[in-house]
């Protein structure tokens, strides 16, 4: 164990990960979050403003504002409703001795203005629940897991009306889902004047429907010129990661084309 | 020269295309109008009824209804504003003598419901014209492939109302077009109660951005639970047809996966 890590305190159930390309201690919990693919593919999705305000709504474990903050000297705000896991994320920014320039609060997003002034962020970054929640479905509403991964605590509309507030004129939000509600995520995007600009899908393997996407949305932005990018196929047809992964997750060389 | 290519004549500008896979022959000219990777692409991408009532809008040189007649004994109606590329489409009716089931009309498609009953088609296939057409674009609006490519004659709008029209409920309007305005067509189709249920981005190599959409909407579908499909790339790393191209093209075998 390095010395990094004896310097805060684990729980139980947590461990912590190593990020390679970004060199980062992140704490992990199998039991409550462990972030995925999806947070590291947002992460490296939009263009990283050099300085100014970053926000990262529903912030889980802290791993997406922690990921870009390697790629920035931007002041980062993690938001996170779920005390357990501000806490993780409190304990990873001390980890990597981040204090002065990420913080996280522990609020519901929909309170976010007490802590960032409307009309001042560069760029806000969210991993949000993906799934819509109803009672029927047998899920504990409290739960960790549920909360993260279903509209318990949040929705998507929640989640644009804070961004359309806090972003400065042409500030990016950057946002991975599921493409099943592709429409309908366009949609209340527009409805908080956030036009999707950049878009791209992600694929798990060759030969699979998409499973996820990617939306880099501009506050005011104008209709039309919107951008595909290339695919993000996740596995090979050996199931090994793509070179396009392993490129995101350690920083290799793009196969040449 | 076969024989069935001398029943019909052929004008100087004009040759005979053979597609293997459909067993096709089909009038082209470069001058006024040759069908493209779109057309085939279109063709080959909704679920084509085995019988009923085929449209195909824009039809230029017939090549998208005369693909999916090899599909299906559906009667198919080509509706082609332009009377040099109706008139071809006539011929590769003939030269296939397919004349019992596919017919071709020679009109504005804001007058297709005089050819064709209100809510009677099963399919509507479209490959429209793909760019705005504004006149300080330096185009002559006379040029037969400015109005196959530019909005001159008909617009994306119109297009939609026409199918709206014509369709059966829960019938398919599927639709090749250009990325870059993908919002609007989804804005446009919802207009008119066409809702895009499967969505598929076509790249021209790999690490390329999107150049071309195709989209099949459902006439009175739901929002939500939309699919996007596996993306087509056109060209592998050494500038070859993919295997899904060749596959489309030629009813190859995909690689297993």
């Amino acid at each position: 164990m390095s010395e990094a890590v004896e310097k805060v305190e684990l729980n139980s159930d947590e461990r912590v990960d190593y990020l390679v390309r970004e060199n980062l201690k992140i704490i992990q919990s199998r039991e409550v979050f462990s972030f995925g693919i999806d947070a590291v593919l947002l992460a490296r999705f939009p263009k990283i403003p050099r300085r100014g305000l970053i926000l990262d709504l529903c912030a889980g474990n802290g791993a997406v504002g922690l990921m870009a903050s390697a790629d920035t000297s931007a002041e980062i705000v993690e938001i996170e409703i779920q005390s357990r896991l501000a806490d993780m994320t409190a304990r990873s920014i001390a980890l990597n001795s981040l204090q002065s320039r990420i913080g996280v609060v522990c609020d519901d997003l929909k309170n976010a203005a007490a802590y960032v002034a409307a009309s001042t962020v560069d760029l806000i970054f969210c991993n949000p629940p993906y799934f819509k929640y109803s009672t029927n479905k047998g899920l504990n509403e409290k739960d960790a897991l549920t909360i993260a991964r279903h509209e318990v605590a949040t929705d998507f509309e929640s989640i644009c009306q804070v961004a359309q507030k806090l972003l400065k004129p042409a500030g990016h939000f950057a946002l991975v889902h599921r493409p099943e509600r592709f429409i309908e995520l366009i949609d209340t995007l527009r409805k908080y004047d956030l036009m999707p600009k950049r878009i791209q899908f992600v694929y798990p393997k060759v030969g699979a429907k998409a499973n996820l996407i990617l939306i880099d949305a501009v506050k005011g932005g104008r209709l039309s010129g919107e951008k595909i990018l290339p695919p993000l196929i996740v596995r090979d047809v050996n199931g090994d990661y793509s070179s396009e992964i392993n490129e995101i997750y350690y920083g290799k060389e793009k196969n040449s084309d």
